[in-house]
């Protein structure tokens, strides 16, 4: 069997089960429309540490923890740890697997880390080289915000189109054998760049890779948006949702009715005051294994195409004038194959 | 045919070929030993541009150009780019990626990147998800000594057995089809962590990882230091080096003869004042993309052992008091199948 079907999209022979999952959040997400779903929520963002960069190291190890823990798996049954986060250098992945002690590989895709986790996680098993992978990421309101913006003492006023960093990490567990929800197709993401220097408009910034990654997706598999029962994205916002709508109707692709954002889920933009929605690898991160992997075990949705999104800048090249280079990666989780 | 061979080591079922390499580095590296194995010496480490940010973005974008060029094949046919690198959200590899339009896919590493984009290159090929893959990485001197310790302006004292950060970019397209050198095993690292925190001495930290990992190899291929014409660390450098001989020793294995590392290599330590010795993503990088694929080639290597090793730390972890995490990652390059 051919399993490059298109430029960016290749079919998974044996796709991988997400066997289980867990999802952790801070106490504003824990006060979020999906609290229930959510497998722990912290009373506190230093969870119990000195600092919030520990804290979010602590998220992923408890995180995959949970999800191991859920699988029934022994830890030492575990190939291969697919990890990356926000914070410089990867920090909170590299403690967080120093505990772990099982082989790592760190990644770098910004918000759309989820997504190339789940990729690499998927492919190593269908690949034949491990039989269980774990899939992780994470982000952390507090050390988020004074790494990529300002100090949060210093009280600086967020424009109306900013977006909240989601304090959670969520983890997956792919296996080999299992009886699904199976990853059956991903389509990896080309950088894409509209020219858009405003970082704190991120979802405008991200929202053409979206739509680039998602059309490669339908024009390479052969499939429409009315194929799925859900496509979301994670984590445009308010703003770069209705972007992606628009620019995926001048491509003759009309997803209104089955889309939503990850970013849009997460919070109640007007209660609890987060403009213009979630962000941060945690976001899609903790919707996906927590509410969207809910759902799936329910039957509540049986196809879901997830197309984690991510704003690959940095402070320095944004200082240095540079504009913002976008990247999504989809991924076809079914519940049959 | 059993691709996993043990808890960290896979033996691929069709090994992929490196089928073509380019190595660029800076004027300091240009003056070394190992010039005449390099295909471009900067003149100057702004290489043209206005910061060495997007200097050393230009590196990466260059180095694959000139992979793909020297591989004949249309930048269209390559399937993955896998590509890391030391600045903060790796911005040099994702504005390269920008410009070369190739699906891609983030990795941090630290200065283990290379063989951690070997490895993802390598398994997606063996995996049957590409024809085509380039794995790359870059450093650059100025931009991660501004970034990771002091301003350059300030002058700032080394100590004696500090390394210093090659400026450079190797990049390897891999090809289903070849004949080789080929990339018969990958050794996955876990995180090893002895508890040095003097972030100048890295050498001393990431030893251990590379003893974890080359030990790892050994036990689970079955093969001992004498299968090898080569192995190859980087970049410990000269502490660092020599701690892996005597860790080595005492887990049973006589490296001694036929062991050097990338780190002791690239610079004459005495007459360029490098101290310990190099390091940086783009140290491994050049040597193996430089140096040792042109032994292969000229078949003066035969066999060899590239065991890419990185410290896992940031500024903040060292700052709050953490300890520096490190990583080796090894994959078997070989002239024959």
């Amino acid at each position: 069997m051919q399993k490059k079907i298109g430029k960016q999209t290749v079919k998974l022979q044996n796709p991988p089960t997400i066997t289980s999952t867990y999802a952790i959040v801070g106490p504003k997400e824990g006060q979020g429309p999906l609290a229930e779903f959510f497998d722990q929520i912290l009373e506190d963002d230093y969870f119990g540490e000195e600092s919030w960069e520990k804290a979010e190291s602590k998220l992923i190890k408890e995180a995959v923890k949970g999800a191991i823990k859920s699988s029934g798996l022994d830890i030492g049954k575990i190939d291969y740890m697919f990890a990356g986060d926000l914070l410089n250098q990867i920090i909170s992945s590299s403690f967080a697997a120093r505990a772990l002690q099982i082989p790592f590989i760190g990644l770098y895709g910004a918000c759309s880390t989820m997504a190339v986790s789940l990729s690499m996680g998927a492919m190593v098993i269908d690949g034949g080289f491990a039989e269980n992978t774990v899939c992780v990421t994470s982000s952390h309101f507090s050390s988020a915000e004074r790494q990529y913006r300002f100090p949060l003492e210093q009280g600086v006023q967020r424009p109306p189109y900013a977006q909240w960093t989601v304090t959670g990490s969520g983890a997956a567990v792919l296996t080999k054998y299992g009886e699904g929800p199976y990853i059956t197709h991903i389509t990896t993401g080309k950088i894409v760049d509209f020219g858009i220097k405003d970082a704190n408009n991120m979802g405008a910034a991200m929202a053409p890779a979206a739509v680039d990654t998602i059309s490669a997706h339908f024009n390479e598999t052969g499939r429409n948006p009315g194929y799925y029962d859900l496509i979301v994205t994670g984590d445009l916002a308010t703003i770069g949702r209705e972007i992606t709508i628009d620019l995926l109707k001048k491509e003759g692709y009309y997803i209104e009715a089955i889309y939503n954002d990850c970013g849009c889920m997460i919070f109640d933009n007007i209660k609890q005051d987060t403009h213009a929605g979630g962000s941060g690898c945690g976001c899609s991160a903790v919707v996906l294994n927590g509410y969207l992997y809910n759902q799936m075990k329910k039957g509540d949705i049986k196809k879901l195409l997830f197309v984690a999104t991510g704003a690959l800048l940095s402070p320095i090249s944004s200082w240095q004038g540079e504009s913002i280079p976008s990247i999504a990666h989809a991924i076809a989780i079914e519940s049959t194959i």
